[in-house]
């Protein structure tokens, strides 16, 4: 989730992590918990993928300029999305829902429901509740006993190539342009208001690279230099890129450090049949970015660094629409 | 969970469960969605019992009176009871955490971690972001792949006997004594104040309970009455109770109405071996308070009516520890 305090955030998760290994319960064999896309759990005979996000509204959602359906939609599809980044198809979800009296409940349902019957993902309970303020968690369910896989963020090594499923950007472009039309600007263009509004996971792309030789991925929901960034912290490489792609109507800055858009980036051996695979399935082809280091310390776009938490400073923004990659949305 | 908007609840979650089931995606068979205590969906090759629930800060938790840690364990623990109250044990949860920058993260994951460490139940993943107001959701995960079982609220059939596992009022009274004593009153015994502040869930009871026979069970979140009439709804039957065990320290009132007591009622046949077998599971014993009729209409105790929202204007109060029942706590 794209979070206004990504650092207190990590700091948090990092003494809570510590807090809960020191548990009573140790950590089985098989098992992956804090710190992915997904945990995976064995429940009976299964192998679960288990992740859950909140969403707040005034936090990840202006209700001024998306509705309660958008907001049900993007909670729905976020937690779809972070299965999607193990390789991982979720199926059920629960929901709960705390919010004032006057919540727009249908309107939320409606939104929920319409992604889980276009991700096959029925919301089986959850609960409902007062509070001051509109929070949406969702809770998603999957079947991990795949082979391969899961594909967690840990797997990449030098040389491993870098893939992105499509153009970033569209999503914080759509919000800047929701924005402007709400002070009075230009309507917004329906392909940039759904980026932002109705955010698509890619569950496909996610199951074709996982099958295809995938051996570290991760959904952009941060922005893609920070979403990147912690799939080479925790391989333990660093990242030459020569290209990002930019959607459609968005500037350079926001398809690096927007956040939202919910591509996925994922790193395979050379020789996985990437490109192949991806045409078989009818899926979109994959868009190559760079590659994997052995000197962790490396991070560069076309040889010039980037930090963490995108490129906006380190490359300019070379304008609109004119930046390298295919720039197109679909 | 207690929910000062019980009603608008059910009236919401009928609509919402309406459309879900108009989805793209029907139920299958063996799974059991929104309407009961947890949902039992198919994953992979197990059958998962899955629940989840908010607790909200000012609705749910006082934190004048409590503090994080408990806001923390009762979240977790109240997932727990809901997956004993079909009979399941719960081994993983997820959590969600929104709320203010000031939140005390570190004692609300104490009082998760510990009651994860207490009943099995280790957090395995999550989401923390900002809100204005404290919302701490939890979802659980335990294995429904068992025989017999789970235990719906559907199954009573008429001449069941009707069993309690504790007194109860506890939560109430100890709630009620807290509020006492922010006002100066006198100061609160330790066993009610833990009541409240740190319900716990019945999971070997809610096992027994499936082993021996039980048909029909329900933990006691809303209310003795309001959850006994949510099992008398579901499985179409009525009910002459004989006695209600109230919790030392806990008016007939706080026993009958006052909710958040975390103690299961079961339906089960007359042949089914309760007391033997809670006694032989080093158990204690559950309380025998009635029986199930064929009048769905008829709903009794001691010959008086009793309504969905508790027996306190039916059979006023006889005053504090007086009531019938055993009275002890344990």
């Amino acid at each position: 989730m794209t979070d206004p305090s990504g650092a207190a955030e990590f700091a948090a998760i990092e003494r809570i992590a510590a807090r809960l290994a020191a548990g009573g319960v140790g950590r089985p064999a098989g098992e992956l918990w804090i710190g992915d896309d997904a945990a995976i759990v064995v429940i009976g005979a299964a192998r679960v993928a288990v992740s859950a996000d909140a969403l707040v509204e005034g936090v990840h959602a202006d209700l001024s300029l998306t509705t309660p359906a958008d907001l049900g939609w993007k909670a729905l599809a976020v937690n779809v999305s972070d299965l999607a980044a193990m390789g991982c198809v979720a199926s059920r979800a629960v929901v709960t829902v705390a919010g004032p009296p006057d919540t727009d409940l249908d309107g939320l349902y409606e939104g929920l429901a319409a992604a889980a019957d276009t991700y096959g993902c029925p919301v089986v309970g959850g609960d409902l509740t007062g509070a001051a303020v509109l929070v949406v968690s969702v809770t998603v369910l999957g079947d991990a006993g795949l082979t391969p896989g899961p594909v967690t963020r840990a797997g990449a090594r030098p040389d491993d190539q870098i893939w992105v499923t499509g153009p970033l950007g569209g999503a914080a472009a759509g919000l800047a342009a929701l924005r402007r039309a709400s002070r009075g600007g230009p309507a917004v263009p329906g392909a940039l208001r759904q980026a932002h509004a109705r955010p698509v996971p890619r569950v496909a792309e996610g199951t074709a690279a996982r099958e295809l030789g995938a051996r570290a991925m991760i959904d952009i929901s941060d922005g893609f230099g920070a979403d990147l960034g912690h799939v080479l912290d925790a391989s333990g490489v660093g990242a030459e890129l020569t290209v990002v792609p930019v959607a459609t109507g968005a500037s350079a800055a926001e398809a690096l450090g927007g956040g939202d858009d919910y591509e996925l980036v994922f790193c395979a051996p050379a020789e996985a049949p990437i490109r192949a695979g991806f045409a078989d399935r009818g899926l979109p082809e994959p868009i190559l970015v760079g590659r994997c280091v052995a000197d962790r310390g490396r991070r560069t776009l076309a040889d010039r660094p980037f930090g963490p938490s995108g490129w906006a400073h380190a490359i300019g923004d070379p304008g609109r629409g004119t930046a390298a990659g295919p720039g197109g949305g679909r």
